[in-house]
């Protein structure tokens, strides 16, 4: 099955928090594909990336990025796939500069965006999986069997002075 | 045609914001219902429309609160459809406060979260299309439209000096 | 005696942080007990526990949690009793995210918040003891022991230059 | 019955914000009495206000302020009683400095924190008819009459676009 | 002469912050052009308008946009020419979501940043000739002029107890 | 020569930070005394001490605290001699929240506030320098000679490639 | 009697920040002059004012400014008198920016940094009062008098009830 | 051929920061001199390096300073070369402060300014080249070279899971 979801990010630097998103797509069964594409150093391949997604199967693009995070707005200017902005946390500003540059968009272009850093990559997978799931009844079914069992590991680990 | 689009939020003071919201909803011809559910002073309703809202047919829900602003978040713990997030500006903090309680969710359960005040509003109904638009292409049409409409609008109004 | 102060918290990560709020209910000698609860990912759970407290004698619950930090308020949304609030530092952003997710709660539904991380944790167990102590005079003696002992040890030690 | 809550606070101009505290503790039926106390301008006032309240039958103390906001942190090192505090908004910072004076208080003394403003006006009293609740049942049964009420007014008002 | 300035904004509302530096470059007698490019709405013009803009004379792009602000990065993106990034003061964040998205520019594709607001962009201009002046001596003169007198100005009105 | 500048600082951990001052006060040849004085586990040691500093011949007095900072400004409240505050960086909030209960003092009562930290601890003691040589010209003196010697260093060392 | 106190500030739209410096330091008794000294359009005039200050019998300069506040930092570079910084509230940020370039200064050049706004305005006059006071005895005098008729004025107004 | 950018800093500890522009004008070819200027310590040094700087052939400096950073705009208050402005980190408060203090320069008196830290570092130094280039085509094409090839390695870098 061809890739459903494009994970994109700025910088190969930023793999190590969308890694956490490929684990969870990996573990949701949701296929995938991941590039650096980077804003501000390879614009015209971020253009065409975001052009040609939808026309190669794929339905939901991730994309993160930090500092002034334009890759995830940029795509969705050029896409109307549902794009989901992960903001990467900066060395300097703890990630409030990559949370507001991908967050307010202006009226007209939206980005679905999730928490700073690896909570928000793990967090793209799962969302992207709400999203297909509304044409694909399998990917919904993960999720839940996912939730169902995250919901099961707290309740049977209720004691915080256990190891 | 039932709705598609559950929209509610914490108060009657925020359908100022989130009558943006319905209004794009209705341009895109996007079938909704609106509804206040308040996470604080009717925490069992929202549980029971969290709950209930997949089974009557709603794909998508769109929450907007402000300040301590929990209904996204544990609306999302209730529900494994897509719940959008938009904070509403608030009285003494901008917003800021909304935006970081409703986007700064934990890895497990996402929200994804638009901007603050109306153009997250818009921007939610958008997204709402986008993400419909995998099993429903009418209202990928739809946006689509919209978004070339957009683009003529700034194109045949690109000198700032006139009225 | 059985347990006057529920001690909650999001999830076993947030233990290094309510440890010190055991630590110091031991030292006051006030009965509680301990549970992880998770807002997003046991939200069931967080709604019976709260209903349930009061009738099983709990007089004060104390919430700790961090990110977009729900368990304090949606606990304070189904009971009675004071909840008191604890700001888990995060990770991002040092604790700010869990402070006005917290604090900044609507007319309606309060939260005692107290301040980020440990210093909030130990003064929660003090913040109990004080409330408990209108009906329980015991643990008012204890609380004003412990503060007469806290000012001699400062009293003490006034020499900042001596180990 | 004699006064349960003392309300203070720093200068009449927080009168505004506190008379919403005022108004609901006369809904709740809890005697109190008010009274402005300056920290900078009065403080031999204040610690003697803090030192006779329990003394005269003063079970939770309710202090409002703004800017450095030093009332409900000094009125707290001066009493074993429930302090809880109220920031109130300031002209420059929006009662950010209000906020962080009042709650980040150090390990040993603290200060039950509401929100900036009204709502956390209206939730000090909430909060202390809850913690008077304990030893006073009847403003339990208040609180509880409130609340159900607040409820009931969302329940009956669930269409936002109705006025 | 043709344009050597071009001034280009996010939108026809940014135009009240944008005018100043139009008057500023009018008083200063460099010729430029004034345009509505949208990153988010006209991605493709942006494109084109920052790839053609050396080769129709163009010298130095201010870009002035507000919120999520990728218009000044995403213009220096496709350029080698100098751009001058204005943050426009946004409705919910005060310009300190523009800011950031502006000047926080990863290394390898530089933004010049002016403050926010009208000062940001009377200064844009004053920097174009600044910067213009290494090659077009009457720029700098006027300049020098512009300075000359700023400063004679305050020296006049040195009281400022008289209107 | 009894002490002209009192230093006193919230807990012994800020004496990292307030060390610094004394060592500058040594360095320029001031008299001086440090004290552990919390305004929260002993206020009344604090009213005490700004009460008897200027009759047993203190001028100034820095006052380093961290968190809610309350110390300096209740110092200033309970005296006529100018109170010197410094911002201890606080392990959550980077001295943010320090600084603002430091600096934010409402009309009426002032605090001279330093910089955060380590560099703020410095300065207290060279602006104690410069306010007590108004009347006691050798510190004066000795200012002007620690300045000029400073002054000195960075223009010998004007190369940053040389270590 | 000539100046003692040198009110400078960065334009003439700070006098309506300043001026509230003046009627304080008229109210009393202390002489002063005021100017408006630009520090970025009149940076020969400030360092001629602050080398010649000392010269000329003023024994304490207070300077306010907004924004990139620069005035009260490198004034107090050409001179070893106190000087007092006053933040001017920012049209865009509040204040904050103008507060961070005040205090923010490095080792071994102080600002002693007053509140943003009036109530720092009102206070850099109180605080000079507590500086020259230290040679000149009867400006202590006038402060102790100013500081207990408001005490006087709190006492006398304590129910906040009455207009 | 002599310097054509001059390169200060207010501190050697700057050096680590502004050592990446060193490195990237070295990359470009660009002939520059660098050196520590303190605003606050030799504020005289300052003021005649601005005013020599264009009569010895420099073309434009770059100016990076941490705190509250007045060396940019200061140096940009006595030259009319454009002056490009670098927030190094500052120890306490992330560099925001250094930040807000070079960029939210008045009306009148421009700063160019760059991203915080390492990455606004290296930016100056391309931003130089580009504002060179205008007068000097050979930086405009060791611009347009480095451009180039930083496109080509992140294109042949696409793939983050390969190191």
């Amino acid at each position: 099955m061809s890739a459903l979801v494009g994970v994109i990010m700025g910088s190969k630097s930023d793999w190590s928090t969308l890694s956490h998103t490929a684990d969870m797509l990996d573990q949701l069964g949701i296929p995938y594909e991941v590039k650096v594409v980077s804003a501000h150093r390879t614009p015209d391949l971020l253009f065409q990336y975001a052009e040609e997604a939808a026309g190669k199967g794929i339905e939901v693009i991730i994309a993160g990025a930090g500092g002034a995070a334009h890759l995830p707005g940029m795509c969705a200017a050029k896409t109307h796939l549902p794009v989901l902005g992960v903001p990467v946390q900066s060395s300097m500003l703890s990630g409030v500069d990559s949370l507001l540059s991908i967050v307010q968009m202006p009226a007209g272009v939206p980005v679905a965006t999730l928490a700073i850093g690896k909570a928000g990559a793990v967090n793209a997978a799962l969302l992207s999986a709400s999203i297909l799931g509304g044409k694909h009844p399998e990917f919904s079914q993960a999720l839940q069997d996912f939730r169902a069992q995250q919901t099961e590991n707290v309740l049977n680990n209720a004691d915080p002075r256990q190891a």
